[in-house]
């Protein structure tokens, strides 16, 4: 199937689903989106993106840009941070204590929240200004100059930050915080708080695809290692609906609450969807729908 | 490389492992085999198998027996199960009564022991003689008319059941046994007391990286339903290391403690490999050393 | 005060309550009682018992008999049982396996059910006939030869045993179990349908509050070993509400699913209630209510 | 046996336990205390205080401030309290957020923790400057002017305050908080880092041997309030060891880290205890000792 078929194939089928599910209310700025958007890309290896919807459209990239922050940890040091953060599936919702508790102090993976707020200061000590560095980054891939931080936002986010206040904190009392608590919240939250269309995002994630070699040729990350990526997005990358992710969909993907999910087709393309509506493992309803029918499409499920 | 050099190269690799980690004690049947053994072997779509050490040697498969159970269940009815069982990776460990009782009797996924009683207790009420059905299923795949459960390892087993009775009651409990407990044990047990080699266990499990079609031509599981089986195997097939495997093997790959592991390369071959010696997460040492070795060499992660 | 007048003005403070809360139903024999049923006796040092309403009408006893057999095992071995279980507050459910896997297979305390599994079982590898004794013992001390375990309850009890089986298969893969789990099981079974009156059960526990001196003068419990069972009926007498039951009542109690209390004023009296509607956590409701207006009315709180 | 006889006699049998267990060492000003202390007051209904040892040098008083905390909140607000902490033993250990996620922000108890900061919140909109109030109040009550704020203790407390900090933004995340998280936390690390003595907590705590009634006469709390603050005592009063205290001390009881508990015989006395040595629990080893000596001489235990 060419393309453009395939995209409008996708719309198709997705559109009885756009304004399913609630979208993300615990700060204002998300809750007023309307859920009946719905926009996707793909990015190919040789950086070529095609869209349909609201493909270019900015939204929040909320935890999509979990990922980003990993792999910039990792370009710069493989191997410290895994003695902080593990690589395996939570087994509950994404912001538990319980596990961590458990654990002590050692956040299960780089995508529950307090694994990524252990990323981002690890970041923080390796390049000073985090959330400059990542918009940095995503600036080039994407070739958008224009992306920012959305400081409503942000506000909003460090507003409402007591459950990731609480999480950093408790990874302190385990010494597993480099940083001041209130720097690394910062940093977090103005991540979070980025926003990208889906162009946007399939054109910074296809270095994933291309096994770690960016846009300009140079490697951000060794074969191996964006092999690994791709492997925790699989296993981690969906919250509580991990395994689920990978019984329909069978590609890596992260989703955000802002209703974005970037997914990597190894070896051929990155794909971004998004339509507001989450379903109650906070996952894009319409989203997930879109990758199901792209992976049954194209056979290209990586099972 | 070539398929016999390949072997060669990864029997080298990981002789220096052999004997490594420590041998499952808790039955004596299985505490006696000696931890150094290896063997390794791969079977091709067209059926074809090659491979090196101890490759033809029987050994208990324990809870690779999980993976055909399921196929044969879902080959059986696909979707009666999944009102009875989850498909998310556990995050405890793989005999948990936590996360069982959190989730009101409902097993996270089938590859847990909780999840592989209630997958036998279908397959019971599917097919009566659940064992039988299973025995004669690895027989023609494997072409190994000889395969057989070890009577010594089957009453081992079953005098050492107390936690899988505690799990087969406590569902129980929830409404979630349809057969006796009595009955699902005897049947539990004697799948996993199963004697199997490498040879035998790449032939049967060849059918799911050939999208479900089994030796004779015929079809067991629809396309979809075997990547959904490979699915499960990489996001919940190694206990609690599934993470780990997907991030440093990054094919699926369902473990024993009797020291086996079935892994898949969909679309190419199935690989299984043996060595008692386990970590401290249950999987065995120098298995987990050479599908590393395997994936690195041939470039076949799905990542 | 005097006693009569007592006992009637709790009766008419009650009477608004009776029939509230919800009968167990869990088995046809419990839920098929009238819930409006209510008695109260009060039994003194001397071994005079008076009692208002339903004081004479037999009802199954339930996990009232915990305490009766953990003050046997104790008349037998004062230090062995401490091994096997603690002497904490749960702290969860009454029946909570979580707990129990936390702390490998030692029950928090005797009056939750793994923790009164584990006193059955040592009272059993004491007399053998942990029944026939602890039946031997409260026909003696209320002067009721007639008492018997009710055959039909039992029945009913061992076929909805499914959570307690799974309690004791699993303390028995910890290796904290001595008898066969069906023995214990069995004699467990047999202890909860007890059937006894208000009358009976405040001659039976009157030991407790005389220093675990029996009717006939003779020595059941030390002093110091009668107060130990009674903290602990403060402590864990009453589920997950034994600290509001001491914030509200302010003694000694101990609780079944039967709609019974037993509850204790050191060095003066046993007090038994019954009333078959139970609240959330599975506690009499007018029985508790009963219990408090007679703590405020006497003065006799130990607080 | 008199009075003096009797601490004398005490302090004998504890004199080989002094040195015993380990002290606090999370702060260096009471890490540095020597763990030979021993000291021990009385003080009955009528104000008369006596003591032997070290009963006159002081201590921080940690968590034994949370009794007194919890009285003035009562006395100011009896009802209002009870929706945002619940008066259950924890069964965990004393600063675990578990149960509190498992329970949606309401600790379990006000003892614990979470529960004292929930009080400490209730207090300060109450009365503003709680720490003070509760000074105030301790100096009147010890007739002690000097009493103060160790200004190192609350220093290095609010140093290593993480965990603390965690459970407050987490309850703050369940909308449990009133005030912002910086005063409560101030507030509460500086009611912890008071300096007493046995002979001043002594005289603190005799209001509630006498039915809440302060020393010149006024109430405090209703004789029903004193009554449920000393149930509480019982069962939440000593971390996660409330069960055992109940069973071998047999009297309400609260303990710190600074090795000081605080101990009521209703209708009698209180006692005060200190030796910095801890066990495992975190309750002072000679203290407990001491407390299960008196108890045991003088019969006064309320089981």
């Amino acid at each position: 199937m060419e393309l453009n078929q395939l995209l409008g194939r996708i719309v198709d089928e997705v559109a009885p689903l756009r304004g399913s599910g609630v979208v993300a209310d615990y700060i204002p700025a998300l809750a007023r989106v309307d859920p009946a958007h719905f926009g996707i890309a793909i990015a190919d290896l040789e950086g070529r993106v095609r869209g349909v919807g609201d493909w270019q459209m900015p939204f929040s990239v909320q935890s999509i840009s979990k990922v980003f922050t990993l792999a910039l940890v990792l370009a710069g040091s493989d191997e410290a941070l895994w003695r902080r953060v593990g690589r395996e599936p939570s087994g509950n919702a994404f912001n538990s204590l319980i596990q961590l508790e458990h654990e002590r102090g050692i956040p299960r993976n780089p995508f529950i929240n307090a694994g990524a707020l252990t990323v981002t200061d690890e970041l923080i000590s390796q390049v000073g200004d985090a959330s400059g560095e990542l918009l940095a980054f995503l600036r080039t891939e994407s070739g958008n100059p224009d992306l920012r931080v959305d400081a409503e936002v942000a506000a909003s986010e460090a507003a409402h930050a007591d459950r990731n206040l609480a999480l950093t904190h408790f990874m302190a009392s385990y010494g597993n915080m480099r940083n001041p608590v209130a720097t690394v919240l910062d940093q977090y939250v103005r991540q979070c708080s980025i926003e990208m269309s889906c162009r946007d995002l399939a054109l910074a994630g296809r270095f994933l695809a291309a096994h770690g070699v960016r846009r300009d040729g140079s490697e951000l990350l060794t074969r191996r290692q964006a092999k690994r990526v791709n492997a925790i997005m699989l296993t981690c990358g969906t919250y509580d609906a991990a395994g689920d992710f990978a019984y329909r969909v069978g590609i890596p993907g992260k989703s955000g609450v802002g209703g974005g999910i970037l997914a990597i087709v190894p070896g051929r393309c990155a794909i971004a969807v998004w339509s507001p509506g989450l379903d109650a493992r906070g996952n894009s309803v319409a989203g997930v729908a879109a990758l199901d029918h792209f992976t049954t499409l194209t056979g290209w499920s990586i099972f």
